[in-house]
């Protein structure tokens, strides 16, 4: 409680110095109306803020402040990109192309098509698909017309396009940005803009066939990227409405639970009891019961097979379905061989609202994985993880509802995904590109035009323009003399291998002098088989 | 005015039948908010509203009234994309695929880098870069934190990036959506969402080579896209700035009157000196003076020669210093060898605020290449364009100052670059696809594992994962007893062209028999050359 009031005051100060400092002629009704707005919610509600919101609200003020001229009427502008987003450099860019060239091969071998869709949605296509995360959607403001949200992930949009364009048999893959107001924590890879890589399968098809190729396909990409050993867990939606049934919980509870228990991979069970009985008002004896079966330890085939047998869970219609189901998966699984790293875990539930069988989520296993929160994280301004959680990098599950809610007649398209959360691997892996101080090249310059002598510039270019031309990728330094030392410095910089060397005795001869830049050997070419000589020293390397 | 009292009386029943149908259970309080709140943003600002307003209305009391549960009670969705939004379908995806090879090919020719940057950027950051457009940028919701906008092209947050990482040097291309709240005018290629691919080169060189690399690379794209001939059209804004204080337009309304002239490819010049007059407030003889000047005839270097004579124009230091550096232009391109596509054009103003020096527009100038408005933009649904324009196919500048906006001590960073606006020429070819009917493949499956047989599910999805091991592109359907002949249509429909087919006697023997889909060739080859008998097959194709 102190500490509120400390930020009450500090918030005061600002807010008093803001408007000492105020040229009244530079300030427009708007920002007035917004600034005014922005006290009377600061009074109104910061006895209930928490540090994220604390930080939100500095950033607007600062962002204010900047707006009106602070204190010297000097128009300074906040240098940074939104909370939880991030630019990606041309070394991030060159191995986030490896990662989705390493997963879009992994959706084409299994034969998918790939669409796209708009960034935002209508705001009602999104209503009622999140259950509680539905706080965490960004909507746009109300400029005249229609009201619309920036998408919250790529199954929903999905779905509406399905029922939009009466699709009833599709496979295919789309990766694309996504976003959600949630806290970030940046160095473990989690955005408020973010990057999914869906594949989902729709179609009228038998049990289980489709789920088990959606398994397979995060086996293969995990593998492929070689992160360090990982684990899949899996369950059924069915098997967690049957054992909440028949744990005593009401009906119209069981989404609000399943998001409770999805909190298992974060906080102890403890925790988490106490919000199913304190926040969600189930008696500790539901809970309980609840609780020794989420805390069963995970198996395979056999637990389902042992689950069948449990007196409870056998007279559920749905939790025998969904177990059922989990064993026919199992026996597909291992025709795929990928049951090595598939487990069938109680404790595994997904908050989102949309699944209605068979459920997944892919996690690493190695210790060390999960950077240690920096300086930053730790201080709250850049958001809060809680305790260390070993990320979640892919999940999924049955979704056979969610077309038929678009649908003008109710017609159900049952469909099955996963969806890869790439983030977390891009983080990783630019982790392992520091360690390994291996130089990635980012751009793919085969050779430069340069000249040693002056006044060669029309020269430079007459050649450059010839090579490319020929399709050669060609660079040539932009000044009109550079020196030969710069020209070679900056093919030493960006991994250039071949510098083409113009000089007035070349240009009598017809000739170019080409020089290897690693080993500094040089020779003369004649000009005509120039395009053929590079194109054969840079096939090689 | 009798069009806006139907329109009226419309609202008003519409709205009553809301009201009428509205059960109060289910509407919670921020609906009812809502609602009061349109219908006094209706009433309030009815009498000034144009078409587009009116339709963005109507879909927004649609949608609230799906939000409510219309008069029955049952909630139906507007099933569509955001006005001015589309979907990529999988062909379309296939052609965006293509175009995008094309042009990203182009850039790493001449040795650019990649970045991203965030869809959103603190509503700051965009704030006094766009002139008169800027009432087109969508914002985001105050949902509590930072003012956020999405980015409405890829030049600011480029800049933002360099002053923000303190970047003096380099050449990178950004392929990326942005978003204008335009009137979309969907079947020409004008969306609200749509693609941008920039290149750009910043750094502090010698005059007028970065720039005329620019335009090279307009060339190469527009020629290597194949879609008939074009101009790329190049003016400085310093000419334009030299040419309206020649004519008498004091200072500050240099920017207002560059919009006004930029609008001569989309309307006559009596129009734009109507806006020029009567909006604007200039003097007629001012006006005229201008149209003098911006009616001239579009020339090379031997027009800036000229206007160099010209003894007002001689007498402005900008105008001067842009001639001469349109000359040097001139020389560079010639070198280029792209002079015959290239004209000098006074009338080309381009509105953006923050083009300091060269400027260009590359255009179709082929008859036909926009295809006639359909029904559906011409009843204003989809927005209406105005007289049908030759498009603008790519457009750029030099902006000096932009960097400098950015960085805390106004450090300027001098940048040239070039924007391809990729929508207007998907649609050109999306037409094209359409009128050839070729086929285009939308997936890579090299071959579908089959059987003519019951109950050889676990066989073929065994043969599949063993395929897959192999790298190679295998599908198997879904069933698990399909018939021969709907596996062999699936091979039909999407172009797989080998069958891998299973039997009894097949998997006595160790072989598949491998079939051709198009010859209808069958062949027994053995289980252990079976994936480099299908590697061999399909590279050849």
């Amino acid at each position: 409680m102190f500490f509120f009031i400390i930020m009450m005051a500090a918030f005061g100060l600002t807010y008093a110095r803001l408007c000492a400092g105020l040229n009244p002629a530079r300030v427009c009704d708007g920002l007035i109306g917004r600034r005014t707005g922005l006290l009377m919610h600061l009074t109104r509600s910061l006895s209930g803020m928490t540090i994220s919101q604390i930080d939100e609200e500095v950033a607007k003020l600062l962002q204010l402040k900047a707006q009106i001229g602070g204190d010297e009427g000097k128009h300074v502008f906040v240098l940074k990109t939104p909370k939880g987003t991030r630019d990606y450099n041309p070394k991030q860019m060159a191995i986030r192309e490896k990662v989705f060239n390493t997963i879009i091969s992994c959706f084409k071998r299994h034969g998918a098509e790939t669409i796209d869709t708009p960034v935002f949605e209508l705001k009602e296509t999104l209503t009622g698909k999140y259950g509680e995360d539905s706080k965490l959607i960004y909507d746009l403001k109300d400029q005249g017309g229609e009201l619309l949200s920036l998408r919250y992930d790529l199954t929903v949009p999905f779905a509406r396009y399905l029922a939009m364009n009466k699709i009833t048999n599709i496979k295919r893959y789309h990766i694309a940005k996504v976003y959600r107001r949630d806290n970030p924590a940046m160095t473990r890879g989690r955005y408020r803009e973010f990057y999914q890589c869906d594949f989902d399968i729709a179609g009228q098809y038998d049990a289980m066939i489709p789920d088990a190729e959606c398994l397979r396909i995060v086996h293969e990409i995990m593998s492929e990227l070689e992160l360090g050993d990982f684990r899949i867990k899996v369950n059924d939606r069915r098997i967690l409405d049957g054992m909440f049934a028949a744990c005593g919980v009401p009906d119209d509870k069981f989404r609000t639970i399943c998001s409770s228990v999805d909190k298992l991979d974060k906080m102890p069970w403890e925790e988490v009891k106490n919000e199913i009985v304190k926040e969600k008002g189930l008696p500790e004896e539901v809970a309980d019961q609840i609780g020794e079966y989420v805390r069963m330890q995970a198996g395979g085939m056999e637990l389902a097979e042992q689950l069948l047998q449990d007196p409870k869970l056998s007279k559920s219609k749905a939790a025998v379905a969904g177990l059922t189901d989990i064993k026919l998966l199992f026996s597909y699984l291992q025709l795929f061989k990928v049951t090595d790293k598939v487990v069938f875990d109680l404790s595994l539930a997904r908050g989102l609202d949309y699944y209605t069988g068979v459920i997944y989520e892919a996690i690493l296993t190695q210790a060390g994985v999960a950077p240690p929160p920096t300086p930053q994280d730790a201080n709250g301004s850049a958001g809060d993880d809680g305790p260390v959680s070993v990320g979640s990098v892919a999940g999924g599950g049955r979704y056979d509802g969610l077309v038929g809610m678009f649908d003008p007649k109710g017609r159900k398209v049952p469909c099955v995904g996963v969806s890869i959360g790439i983030e977390r691997i891009f983080s990783i892996m630019e982790q392992k590109a520091e360690v390994s101080a291996e130089k990635v090249r980012t751009t793919e310059t085969q050779v430069l035009v340069a000249s040693a002598q002056k006044n060669l510039l029309e020269e430079r270019l007459k050649l450059t323009s010839e090579l490319w031309d020929a399709g050669i990728k060609a660079e040539v330094l932009y000044k009109k003399n550079p020196k030969l030392l710069s020209q070679l410095q900056h093919c030493e910089e960006s991994g250039i291998p071949l510098v083409a060397i113009l000089g007035e005795q070349e240009l009598r001869d017809g000739v170019v002098k080409l020089r290897n830049v690693a080993s500094r050997e040089e020779m003369d070419v004649s000009r005509a088989e120039l395009v053929e000589e590079i194109r054969k020293r840079t096939s090689q390397s």
